[in-house]
């Protein structure tokens, strides 16, 4: 039977401290809930914190890398699904996510999360950019879940999940 | 030699009319530079109105489609890029582009100026939504150029392409 | 640490009887062996039969689905990634796979064994066409391997990977 | 309205002497029709010469592109559709094309016949070797014609078109 895929999408290079914070956090609860996380899969930033934190709490990771190869992946990515297509995969990373989590922000996010609204998929929105969350709730309504801590994220997975 | 392309990324359904009238006179402006015009390429709102305003004015039209066939093509594209792979051909429709002008706001659009900042691409807004402008601001910095008229938007390609 | 995954890669609709019976027992090897299973995903033929294999023995299964949704997953398919865009995705499977197993013979099929012939990975044919191993040692040289039964073509994964 | 895209497939580098000759006839032939050329776009082998004998008789020449840029585009290329997802891209150029032309054989050409057959579209075989004649009939059927010239070639496009 289908496991629950949860995407949390968020910075590599340059991502900041709090984010990367609270992307370990989400991964260890993602991992608690015996979800499996889904990231872009990237060993640097939210990507790699997400990773670590899922696999500190023994959760199953998926990565779904931009490259043609592993040379970059998060050594805490169990399975690596190689695109070699860019961020042109930042449509299956969405795609493939029961519900997505935007932890932090950067123009790949950014996109994920448009991608996301275009897919219907539920956004959750964790950062601490208010110009961002007024834009994606401005086109995405009540897609666009706002929230505060990673426990109040995994609450509102589990609302949206019904579980 | 390659020729120009400038590429116009809008709502398709549930466009608004003046971003419409926008297109239309945007993709009549590309064609008399002797720009190429690419666009999602779709017969709906913004897509059809610049690839038809291109047209009135003899120029050549490109449509990247979501789709794996025609049967929603815009009649007014000249060359239809069939990928099948649905939003993902977001990013194709950026790196084809020398400079991104988004007309009107949406999920899809909004997904197109991120990936276009990610690509480090140009991106020119003609909308009406202050939040949009903020928002691409942020995380767009100098990328991002904000016009108020499709002559506007032509002006800012030629300083752009250093034409 | 990155799990091993091993592609297999085979007919949906139209598989013959042979082709499926093989696919079942190279999913409960692969299983065995501790691998992860990665396929085109679909519920049908060949896909359908070899993900239903791997988890006869307990095995986890990663479907790289073409839809933009799981009407047509199999239901032995634990991690469904979702593309959207069609035979696109053979490149994923290919490029994903550390070894490529392609069990009976197609159009879709065959277009997997020449990516990853191009992307110079080691494939495993399994199948009883004599003019599809003719051509693809043609144009595949050594990176083609050629075996009777699963139980050899999983002896060819282990010498391939060196374990 | 839109123009009829014509797509030539075969190898870059590493191609044959005689079928860089055959590509560079089918491009002059394919630009005489008026039918615009469509090709993987790179500025090696068959895909450079067959853009070359397009423009030689002023026809138009689209390239789509596996690269994120044109650093190895075709002089000869008129539009470049940047896709950024490697060999990903081959199954955008069967599915933009009308008419599939494989002109000579490689592991990336063979996909691409694959991806045609699967698509259902009509490919026609202008090459050396037998086993690929052999096999893509096999699989492909009434799909695959067999010719001998560039001049036969765009005969047999010309019945596919009905025109």
């Amino acid at each position: 039977m289908q496991k629950i895929v949860i995407g949390v999408m968020g910075p590599g290079v340059g991502s900041r401290e709090a984010d990367k914070q609270n992307a370990f956090e989400l991964g260890k609860l993602i991992a608690a809930q015996g979800w499996v996380l889904l990231s872009g899969g990237r060993g640097e930033g939210v990507m790699d914190a997400v990773n670590k934190g899922a696999k500190s709490a023994g959760g199953l990771t998926v990565g779904v890398i931009p490259t043609g190869d592993n040379a970059s992946t998060s050594e805490a990515v169990d399975i690596s699904i190689i695109t070699s297509m860019g961020s042109a995969r930042n449509n299956i990373n969405i795609l493939s996510s029961a519900v997505v989590i935007a932890c932090g922000m950067g123009s790949g996010t950014a996109s994920e999360i448009a991608l996301a609204i275009k897919a219907k998929k539920s956004v959750i929105l964790l950062n601490d950019s208010q110009t961002s969350k007024d834009f994606f709730k401005e086109i995405g309504g009540n897609l666009i879940h706002i929230v505060q801590t990673p426990a109040e994220a995994i609450k509102v997975c589990h609302a949206i999940l019904g579980s």
